[in-house]
């Protein structure tokens, strides 16, 4: 068991919303040490790749060089952008896709930037669970202007990891303990407890079905509270 | 229920080796209309970021442009690889290291090349059942030549798809499915019925914990008919 | 004079058509231990620089990983494409549009793919003697389907390397002869024995005019026995 | 004249160290609604292009995706660092290196990241006054662990803009002055009142000796008080 | 003071048009041992990003392999284009929208090309000295043809640059004074005394108002002289 | 046949030595009005690709933009290295390998650039008859450093284009018979009459081997009188 913090504990989670003034949506979300600004753009157009025009939302992710232990180089120039950014944003759109309906958004295009300022672990949960925040801000923005009549979004979504370390089942892993788990895990879930995603990966040793789904029973629990908390930011 | 085989029956399967004759290990995987040649090919070197020299097992994935339904264009000049590209590929890396012990393995890396030449749905999860017979072989030249002493693979590693569709569990979806299907899951097993990786994705509709569990249920009861495959291969 | 067979003598040829489903043509060309897949897909539009819209055949090449005695890396990425890539396809592209009356082709463009799955030597004009195979494929389903009410295809084509090695004309090279030749040629000709390509090039000493010619004569007896074999496959 | 402030008076300054927790130096410039994370990492290697090895000082730049008005594409796969952003980094690396003795410093290398996360004007000259505190920084803590036994700086240096508008002289310009002024200029200096860059530009018209002194002299004056507020912050 | 000239002397300058035939203006300027290809062409279209279509002139810059002492790696493939590259070429361009009419020129690109193919200091202000000249040609050629009815060139435009070294001004610095000079300016000016662009930097040690001052009157008086050579050159 | 010069007669053919002053050797080679500057520049290493370090020559080949009828666009940024320019860089090395002997070159590597300043048809071949009199001012130059003992230039070589129009064979095309021709040769020959390197491609129509060996013989008559003028370069 770890020091500072039952196994299934969340580290303090906190979203800042109008963080910076041009973006629809414009949150800071910190969870422990791991700080994200995340936004939402409104573009009044479709991506050129649909057939059939209609909404659509989408994310990029960034670590500033200056986010993580030692300087990461940026993804620029001779350096493309790596796997690892690449399956993040993936994850981030499909996930903020999931809560809103597209048809409804109508044709206009949302891109969710991630750009993560600290990092202790838990970035890619971190920016879901504040993408939606952001999300729902640049909607709210839509709907004041009357350029929406009807609110697009289904249900809130929010994120969380798990992972196992020591046989042990640990809930919102920070970097320290990332780095040496066996197994680890994203969920994505919405309020009505449906899953969105559910990923699990044996970075060493394979794991049983029985831990997979306590695995899944943990981070449920908390992406409750992530999207109380979710609420209670969205009322202010 | 579909029309041409159960919801939970696998597509025929088959193994070719030798295919090619210049990797240590090469393997033509056949799965329904999808074919991957799936090679393996040893440096006796390890990676130049490893800290700590050992072995090492890492993969590349392409599509052939010929291999789809519109011809898919080249990954190359001002196409940069793709982020599907990229998440197969080191989705195969993790699987296929899953199955053996890098520090028996030895100062060296084996690079596993899935080429699908036809797709037809499931490709990655052919990829990483194709790879292992590929890399047996390639253990197996190994050993034959003395470079190795002791066999390093921990036990049989074997991948398939599931999804759901209209509510249904569907087993190792075609392309025809696949593209329309609400959840998409890829599942990785071990022969003692260990998970390295499960990953499902809602692309429409949210599921439930109970779809989730279907779904490794019955991705499982197929991963060990597919080792079953592997094992009479390997033994030709 | 070589071991296995006569300096003017040629290697095994075989075509294999309809080898993968979705093109609308698609060859497996063996010569020797030289393997490509060859295929033909139609995009029912002229390229976008043509002033005039009419047809045109275009081409790719590729050397899968494998393919070659020692891994060659994939061309992605920080990796571009070789100059001897981009010259092997410029060539295909040549010599298949030289049997092709691309007036007649109709505003429509064919991408001829050669993927090399087994590289033993003469992998381009292999690719070219398959280029023609899957090309005919290609114009024989657009008739079929009425697309094209006139045959486009002017004479057949086919191509064949030779060599000086040790003072001697060897015809069709593999590649333990090639990489230590002192020239190198590649020839293009069609049915009726008009040049489309000749290229000779010293790698090591220059060679007399005497030599160049006998380079095509042992040439042009090659092609005419490679189009007999392309004749055969396409009546089947 | 303009509305909310007189010509030649500064917006509002504020820097805030220990914004984030990995850097060696990591400091919060705003300057108006201009804000800019400034970091110093240290690596103790010199670059690899030196001959004879000594200390470095470099610099990267970016916008985040969201900082300004109409979102910006980042910098990376396709979209290649742009002209302005390389102006700016190199910029920033020779200001600040002129308030260093780079044999000193000894051989290490420090890197100075700029990113803005709101652009409101001036994101280059605020990148540089807040540069020297997170470098300042940054040597302290060199200083504190022992590594450095002499302190490298030589004096603080400071940035500000200035420009032409409608024939008057302005200071700290925002972005809307910015974006339509005659003349642009960005003054560095020591707090010795010694000059280390001065760039006018005539966007629009054409300017006289007259006002390039005029520009130097208001700027001089911003430049002393910004020093004043580097050394209050660097004494909390 | 150096020895073959004055330290305010300007080395011989050369304008030699009609240079190359194809451009519609075509210049070789040469300033001592530097000698650059200067053209400018056509182009009948305005620029994609503007939104009110009207002239524009742009500029690229490139040094030849062999124009440097010691071979420079050509900016293509891996190589990007260095941010001194990206400098100067914008330099250029704005120095010669300075002084044309944008919009008498109507709704066309030019494009003016600086070619280093011998270089000894002072490229960048040769290429703006030269580009003068080319771009008037191709106006004319543009009033010649009946294409332009109005001269859109305000003024001439000239650059020169100049330096401290061991405390003393040197105007038109070579590459070896260049290299190892404490304060390095370029100044751009009109026949009409009007500065375009003024910008000092100090490599080495800050410098003071007094010198700055010195460093622009010197500029000053030798862009009047470069002047008068363009006038004579466009008078041939 | 056509209006200004026989139909096997060549265009005025000039050298210029020490056309710039930094590299080895600098020719300015005019073929009529094609005129490319070839440097021939000594780098004291063997290529890093080299198992047994050797001599080595190796080219690089470009035109400036506004060397053509219509401007081209520089190869570099997001424009990568065309097919056409790996080509001709790749023959101009061969060929200039062909005359030295890499042995007695010594662990060095000779680059040579040919920058095509203005374009008329033959800038391969121009850049091959230069780069050899560029060569050879290098090998000169490292014999009398004495860095060489022994001259490792086996015989000269040159280079020149001939082709088929109208059913007529055709001598050093100039771009406007080059763009209209049926048939196209590149033709590279020693002082002693031996090939280095032959291609001829039927743009249009194939062509018979009576034609093939009219076109070598063409070109074989103006290779030796070129030479005569390679050795009264060097002689001057």
């Amino acid at each position: 068991m770890r020091a500072n913090r039952k196994n299934d504990e969340l580290r303090n989670i906190k979203f800042t919303r109008h963080f910076t003034k041009h973006a629809s949506g414009s949150v800071l979300v910190e969870c422990g040490d791991t700080k994200v600004i995340v936004t939402a753009t409104v573009d009044e157009k479709s991506p050129k790749w649909m057939d059939t025009p209609s909404g659509w939302v989408t994310a990029e992710y960034s670590l500033l060089p200056s986010s993580t232990n030692t300087r990461v180089r940026r993804e620029r120039g001779n350096n493309p952008v790596s796997g690892r950014t690449q399956e993040i944003q993936r994850l981030i759109g499909r996930s903020l896709r999931a809560c809103i309906d597209l048809e409804k958004l109508g044709e206009r295009t949302i891109t969710i930037d991630a750009d993560v300022i600290q990092a202790d672990g838990g970035t890619r949960t971190a920016s879901i669970s504040g993408g939606f925040v952001a999300l729902s801000d640049a909607v709210k923005k839509l709907m004041d202007e009357g350029l929406l009549k009807e609110n697009p979004i289904i249900e809130p979504v929010a994120a969380i990891s798990a992972g196992i370390l020591d046989n042990q089942i640990l809930l919102d892993l920070e970097y320290s303990e990332d780095s040496i788990a066996d197994v680890d895990a994203n969920i994505v879930m919405t309020a009505s407890g449906k899953i969105v995603e559910f990923q699990t990966t044996a970075e060493g040793n394979p794991f049983s079905e029985q831990q997979l789904i306590e695995l899944l029973h943990t981070g449920k629990k908390a992406i409750f509270d992530i999207i109380e908390m979710q609420k209670q930011a969205l009322a202010d």
